[in-house]
């Protein structure tokens, strides 16, 4: 059912707005690339017989009628905006896989009880003005005012990008919706990580959004000579932190679920012959539960003082970022999985390590996600690949999930097609 | 018999010139401050009764006969140039602790067999023109000249600056002395390190100087998301480095006399969020003897590869640098501790981590090396620091080292003093 040359025909249709020289994409949130990207979103929209709208966020809305006047929509889609030299599918597949999914209901002549609305949302990567989902979060009633006075590297406010689009500032919040007008929310999502391909499976049902912390560890000793300072004179932070290093790796492999990440250190004053004094460490620590996650930062924390007690070394562990885990509803996890089955595309379930716009929607309404294999885990990149199978096994999940969702108890083939574009009609 | 205010004094009238605004000395080698500071040593070795002259290299020489006509030698003395804000006791102790030494044989009247012949070295930091102990080793014939073209952050080359202090570039290599006029060298200097400190002892006898390598390790896996790729699916060099710069501890420690130090380490890319494609860190490794060291790389190396073999991780070490150990002397540092004895001092043996003049006299003739305790084993910082007592159980044990390896068989007090300066005539 689901068009495969079309759907992939449009990502690379949508990926060559703002194309760069190395193969990848950057169309940096609220940006006049992005607008234009919204600009063919908003035409594939219109092509699928939606109803477009813009709401006060600069978000895209495309939205379908169902059967039943006034019932609260099945909310899906992605966004729109890319990181710099970003791939083609993060954000995109969402939006034109539901847009596909949508042509084949059309196709079909079915028409949901519920209605569906697309969403393509703005600023989801957060890297033009360090806030990560604003389009989702303004949707959701998470407003921070705050925000459209941050500034982007040019000097360029929120509120100036907004006005640049047309938008009045003024009217953000809103762009929020009552969550009575919500059923459910579902999204289809590259991977970004390795493990369905490791696995052997184009799909994966995610169980949830993981609690996320980052934080920085410094280790404080005694700058010595390298040559003069005997090894049993040492107060050695470098020494101290390769045995916590490698007790951070441990403590995650200990739950089977957690994951836990040194991306970043630094030694000062950083001289080949000389004996660090201090040394300095970023920690990434997530796990789908908030509580396994603080668990291990816990352990981490008291081990650690107990390796650095032993060398003599000052220890000061600072997380400065603590987010919650944010689970995938129970029953959208279970119709995406029956719509795996529907689909005949094999699936496996797993967590979702990265944030995506549905974190918003955890405490809003019933919400989900649909991955899609990434090549190589490979993500935030111009490599990054997924195949036209795989992006079209990734849209038919989320077509029988939508219909599923959104009800198909009074569906009845359409007599006629509503417009041109309806070839099967 | 050492006057230590006299001896202090020195010191610290010498600290004055290159004097910088945090208290640090900076005299780089061959600079018109090095100059001064060579003109004063060379005032305070005329007013010591020494004949001083200037070799081609610009190493000043201040002799003092003896009684045997055309014998060899007994040198001794530092360096007169020090580091960016170093200190007021590397290198210059040496020099003047010999100058006070000799004062005090002038006052007691004393001639020995053999001369003595104070040396201040040019260049031994080499952190102008990138190459160090040059002086001593002009000496010691080991004159490169390709050196001579070798130019400092400035763009003046070793061939300008020799010429801006009258010297003639052509003519250095004729510094080298020959080895049937040298019958000793010894050297007085600061430990820089903090073993006699904790051992409570206030000169140490030096074994030799250790036998250094320096390298770098570069471990290779996958950058990939840190949110979204499992523990088991990671190929985390910062991981495995952990475990390698932990087992370079142990394997140093196994010896009981190496070091072994990871002074820098870089992740690459290096983000907070991003599992690190590359981790580099340097390799400092150390002993007195270079086939225990060589020994303890090649442990090293072996245990990194199956380290790394299990976790999929590529390794590559590369030694850039690798000296040999310099032995002092049996007989030198006999002539050392029986000095110790005699001037009452506590003295432990140790080797010394860093390089010095004394080793471009390994293979030259038998040398030695007298070392001062470093308050909290500073040096190379403005708080390099050695108290008075100490310089002058230093100097002391110099004055001794000198007479017996000059020999005072023929000594008999001077019926009158050679100049007025002499004031115990």
């Amino acid at each position: 059912m689901i068009d495969k040359e079309r759907l992939f025909g449009s990502l690379m249709r949508l990926g060559e707005i703002g194309r760069t020289a190395s193969g990848g994409v950057t169309r940096l949130a609220l940006s006049d690339l992005d607008r234009q990207g919204v600009e063919l979103i908003s035409d594939l929209m219109v092509e699928a017989g939606l109803v477009v709208r813009m709401d006060e966020a600069g978000n895209l809305i495309g939205r379908r009628e169902g059967r039943i006047a006034h019932a609260p929509a099945v909310l899906t889609g992605s966004h729109s905006d890319t990181v710099q030299e970003g791939g083609r599918f993060d954000g995109a597949l969402g939006i034109l896989g539901a847009i596909e999914a949508v042509r084949c209901m059309n196709e079909a002549g079915i028409v949901t009880d519920h209605p569906i609305e697309i969403y393509a949302y703005r600023d989801e990567e957060g890297c033009r003005f360090a806030a990560s989902y604003s389009g989702s979060r303004i949707v959701t009633g998470r407003f921070e005012p705050a925000r459209l006075t941050k500034a982007d590297a040019e000097g360029v406010t929120v509120a100036d990008a907004l006005t640049a689009l047309g938008l009045d500032p003024a009217q953000v919040a809103r762009a929020a919706r009552s969550p009575d007008t919500v059923k459910a929310h579902v999204e289809l999502h590259i991977e970004q990580g390795c493990v369905l391909e490791r696995m052997g499976a184009p799909v994966g049902v995610v169980t949830g959004i993981c609690a996320s912390a980052r934080g920085r560890i410094t280790l404080t000793g005694e700058a010595m000579h390298a040559g003069t300072t005997p090894m049993s004179m040492r107060r050695d932070p470098m020494a101290a932190a390769a045995v916590v290093i490698q007790m951070i790796e441990a403590e995650a492999n200990r739950t089977g679920t957690t994951v836990a990440t040194v991306g970043t250190l630094r030694t000062f004053p950083g001289g080949v012959n000389v004996i660090p004094r201090q040394v300095e460490f970023s920690l990434d620590c997530r796990d789908l539960s908030e509580t396994v996650r603080d668990g291990v930062l816990e352990r981490i924390a008291a081990r650690m003082d107990e390796i650095c007690a032993q060398r003599d070394i000052d220890v000061h562990m600072e997380i400065y970022s603590r987010g919650i885990g944010k689970l995938c509803s129970p029953e959208v996890q279970a119709a995406i999985r029956r719509s795996c089955d529907r689909a005949g595309v094999k699936s496996i379930v797993l967590p979702s390590g990265a944030g995506h716009d549905s974190g918003s929607f955890y405490d809003f309404c019933p919400m989900g996600m649909i991955f899609v294999r990434s090549r190589d885990g490979i993500s935030h990149n111009p490599a990054e690949w997924s195949s036209p199978e795989d992006c079209a096994a990734g849209a038919e999940v989320l077509y029988h999930t939508l219909l599923e969702l959104a009800g198909t108890h009074g569906a009845r083939p359409r007599t006629a097609a509503p417009a041109d574009e309806f070839t099967n009609s």
